[in-house]
């Protein structure tokens, strides 16, 4: 049984500012605390139905973290959830706050003000598909412990890392040999673009773009090519996440 | 002033039980009711700001469309968003029954249950970015004149037309020089597959994929490859719309 003040330490965890003071987050899903099961992040502690502890209990106990069995009806009142989905565990936050050096070995994706939740979550778990282990996010984009964007990260944000930073500072910061490539409206056709191993993938805000003050860092600026069969497209631009993950795509395929 | 009844009505579009009765759905925000303005979708009244109405009075009375001005209080009583955006047009869903017979000519999009309304909205928005006009839905994928899919779209609702049919007849009823490319987690290296112009991309549900009786029907089982830079990755799955949009985007890059 769940008591009045469990409940209301679990719900003050959807806010920012109690996430910022406990450095405690929610996630849920049998998919994702899975991934989480197999995850260094620290566990605090786990609420889940009947079912769940019985078919985890083995890994529970010798992991040693702490769980407690909760009705149906004790889950709904503390999910984020519409159709809760049996398993709730709180978890540390991770302190991430030194960017590693390799940071720019390979493909890194630097995310300008990105503000929706549902963007950010899926930003993560395409970077974990495409094998993107980490991601550079300016300080005013959403949170990444906000339960939306848990969500939708689908378990990947237990293997993906993100940063947040000043991003001027850290785009200048970056070798000579690392080229910035700035995702824009008007920009080179990203199919006929060359496109190099360490790369920085540039990603602006849903409606605003790259700030005016990381323009003049860019090196190359890239752009997903309208299409247009039978009638000329008059799409306005493309969702944040869904241009990043063609971006992230095209740099992908030519690796192979 | 809004009566209690415009209220009610307004917000009783919210449910797709009502949308079927009144056969009106409701689209919201500026950049939305500008593409509204420019279509020809039958609008039955708009709710707007005095701010907007001011700006769009002339387009307004050429077209012979309703308005009404409304203050912010009244708008926030029948948004749908957290941040209402302005403007709320009732609009008359159109008859889309008789699905076009060039359909099979170029690239058509086929989605098998579909429930997810920020898919749904996204992969619309997608599509028409790469200019597909058409996209056939299962019957039972979610309404497209749900309010969070039409704002996914960010207008391109009343640009790409939705069907909704029985998947398996229609793609019996394809031609043969059409095939059908299906998208799932087993199957070619999508970089590396012919691509034709003539293809129907045929993308499955959220969490279960494409349904057993469709798979029999595929000509190609298509999936975009996981990278692997410093470790390997382990996300199970994009998601749909993402999924979508590369495959989208290798299309259209063949093309250019």
């Amino acid at each position: 049984m769940l008591s009045k003040n469990q409940i209301k330490h679990i719900n003050s965890l959807k806010i920012g500012k109690f996430r910022r003071i406990f450095k405690q987050f929610l996630l849920e899903g049998k998919k994702s605390v899975y991934d989480l099961l197999n995850s260094d992040f620290e566990i605090i502690e786990i609420y889940a139905l009947k079912y769940w502890i019985d078919e985890n209990i083995v890994i529970l106990e010798n992991k040693k973290i702490e769980f407690q069995e909760i009705n149906e009806k004790e889950l709904s009142r503390i999910s984020s959830q519409k159709t809760p989905n049996d398993v709730i565990a709180i978890v540390k936050i991770p302190i991430n706050e030194i960017i590693p050096k390799n940071i720019f070995s390979g493909l890194c994706l630097v995310l300008d003000e990105i503000k929706d939740p549902g963007n950010l979550g899926t930003i993560i778990r395409t970077a974990d598909w495409f094998g993107i282990e980490n991601i550079i996010c300016s300080k005013n984009s959403v949170d990444v412990y906000n339960p939306k964007v848990v969500q939708a990260t689908m378990g990947s944000i237990t293997r993906v890392k993100v940063y947040y930073t000043q991003l001027s500072d850290f785009l200048s910061s970056k070798p000579s040999e690392t080229k910035i490539f700035g995702t824009m409206l008007e920009g080179e056709n990203i199919y006929k673009t060359e496109l190099i191993e360490n790369a920085i993938i540039l990603i602006g805000n849903e409606s605003q773009g790259i700030s005016s003050e990381l323009l003049p860092m860019i090196d190359e600026k890239i752009s997903i090519p309208k299409g247009s069969k039978n009638f000329q497209s008059q799409a306005e631009s493309l969702n944040a996440s869904i241009a990043t993950a063609i971006i992230c795509s095209e740099f992908q395929r030519r690796k192979i």
